[in-house]
């Protein structure tokens, strides 16, 4: 999974059979000092619950569509969880 | 998924089976100003209706399949909506 | 998908089982006007007629096992159609 | 698989379905010299047991949902083994 | 799939279930030339037979588990093939 942050949304005129009820949010990458870093994705909200500006974690391969309500879904990158906060180990 | 424009079009002489009907897109990747970055992907219109300069979402994996008409089929980069319009966060 | 040229072969003196009888060959990828770039793949031809110098498009995921005779083998780059032309639009 | 090292870890204040007792670490990819390079990863620990600064393999694709205790998550980076130590060979 | 040279030899302390059995090799990936280019992978040993500095190609995906003994396991490199040579088409 990649560390991002929620940045804005994305609304469809259409698209294909499946992605219904699927929340699409702008989702910016960020390195490990939680900096932007790289492109942002479309990434389905697999919380229905990502706010914006909101840390975030998620997966960007075939797994993604697991966290969908339909799980038979061509989604490739999804939120699975929200950062509570990331503890770096002193010294490592 | 990622944000995308419809560039042109691939016009096949021969394909691999289950190809068939599958229109062949190119399409350019866009960075988060919507401007062009990298190369361009020949992607599957799982619309059937995508057009010439639209702004697009694609994933690229192989949930591509899953657009496609035909779902066993070797696709992995595939067009499953059309943008009407990306909000971006004040301040995000 | 992805647009390619087919600039040599691959001779193994041995591989895993289910390769029998996939022809290897070296894609070198292009980019939107054509040219070279970005290092070459060692594609699975699933048309078995791809030859020398041709264009072609070909998928580079898991999906790629399926444009093999026997689907369930190690190949993650095959060669799925060979292009006629390119046709890009004019002004997008 | 790639080599990296464990440099903290995440806490999250919520995830999907699915993602309960995984360990989240934060993960930095090395390069053959085993000097960081690339960006940090949040991997699941299909170990339980990798601890801080190791040196560990993990995959990065649909594979690592095999690594963790239920297979059907969306995850796709797993630390997968602890690397005792690398054996570079003379020469090559 | 890509081209690599095998370069070292992992070994692990601890792995997690199904890796048993499963010889991890450091192959370096290689450019047309023939010459190193970015960062080493862990690969698994598909063919059992992999010596040092051997001329391989590998794949980097979910297919890779199918190259192992077991096939339902978490590996996402896999040496599949041994080079005997690689032919550049003259002109290509």
């Amino acid at each position: 999974m990649k560390l991002g942050r929620v940045i804005g949304t994305v609304v469809a005129s259409t698209h294909v059979e499946g992605l219904e009820g699927v929340k699409l949010l702008i989702v910016q990458p960020l390195d490990k000092k939680l900096e932007p870093k790289g492109e942002p994705v479309v990434a389905g909200d697999g919380l229905q619950m990502a706010g914006h500006g909101e840390l975030v974690y998620y997966v960007s391969s075939r797994e993604a569509a697991l966290a969908m309500p339909n799980t038979f879904v061509p989604v490739d990158d999804a939120i699975v969880g929200i950062v509570d906060h990331v503890h770096e180990d002193p010294g490592a």
